[in-house]
């Protein structure tokens, strides 16, 4: 998984030259460390320009608002999704990318996700939502889309798997634990998921 | 089901001797009511004593704090599960149980509970959440372990179902296309959910 850029080294010591890619990362980054700090009320766009050595009009050439900002900041912060798990079998397939997902919600993006869409009133909740739902839970479900195929094509997946009720158990499942139990999602019960909720539901008929 | 108080008549024409249980059901009805116009941040034990057309020392008395008033009058509010359902088979037991929890999530006060949970602070988050879990989820639950446990006793349901991960599957995906996809479960959803994913899960094993 590409490791979130949240970790990477202060922007303070750059070239006060920085032009494009550069300059726009150091911004992206100095949102993401505003966030962790001050929180989506606390954080300004004189804050993030100070925090990155630039001035607010280098932000506001590229984001007209703190919501594109930040929208972006956690878009280019989140870890990525691998390719789907190959690993032989539909079990330790969906263990792995169980794992997978259980790493981009518990990053300090994600977590920064989900207290930015606690924090911000409904007119922006719509927005950061759309960033859980396009760049987590779509690419997550495309993924399982694709274990689930090879299960079918091997024969130990049922053919009519493949559906959008059985894809939204897993996210759903992920969600509604952390959120209503507090579930960190350890690997014991990630396994108890798959081998008591998934195995039962992709068994091909007559098994 | 029970019927919401939310609806009920107003207060203002009542006896200004109402005492204890008439008086309570007053102010709880006053400050649903307000939760709906002004919301929980408008919300002022003043504003509910006005209201409700008595003094804030008959709130005080009762409820120590706006977070306890208000925590009393959404689960006053909020109309009960009843009975699990009975009619024959899993699939229809499945689908009026749903239609249930559908009926409390859209209530008012199931709605107004939502909108609290958003615009309290993180503080009184847990709080709320734990309404939800009390009065809706933790029910809900119970009354899936019973429709399931018929299941099993005619034979139509694998002897292990009655499983936490397979109970929860109904509530976690009743509140994920909720969040993520704006569902308001129309019948066709509920009976798709159960179709290609409940009974596909729930089925014995060999069929």
């Amino acid at each position: 998984m590409a490791t979130s850029r949240w970790t990477a080294a202060p922007a303070r010591t750059a070239s006060p030259r920085r032009r494009g890619a550069v300059l726009e990362h150091a911004i992206l980054d100095a949102a993401l460390e505003q966030l962790g700090t001050v929180g989506w009320k606390g954080l300004t766009m004189e804050g993030v320009a100070a925090e990155a050595q630039t001035g607010k009009a280098a932000l506001y050439r590229r984001w007209p608002s703190k919501e594109d900002l930040v929208a972006d900041a956690l878009v280019s912060g989140l870890p990525r999704l691998e390719a789907a798990p190959d690993l032989g079998n539909v079990r330790e397939d969906l263990l792995a990318l169980c794992r997978q997902v259980r790493q981009i919600m518990f990053s300090r993006p994600g977590i920064a996700l989900r207290a930015v869409i606690h924090e911000c009133d409904q007119l922006h909740t719509e927005r950061f939502e759309g960033v859980i739902v396009g760049n987590v839970v779509e690419p997550t479900v495309e993924l399982l889309r694709a274990v689930i195929m090879r299960g079918i094509g091997r024969g130990e997946v049922r053919s009519d798997a493949a559906d959008g009720y059985v894809l939204d158990a897993v996210p759903a499942m992920m969600m509604y634990r952390s959120k209503m139990c507090g579930s960190e999602w350890s690997d014991r019960e990630l396994e108890e998921m798959i081998d008591r909720l998934m195995l039962p539901l992709l068994r091909p008929y007559g098994a």
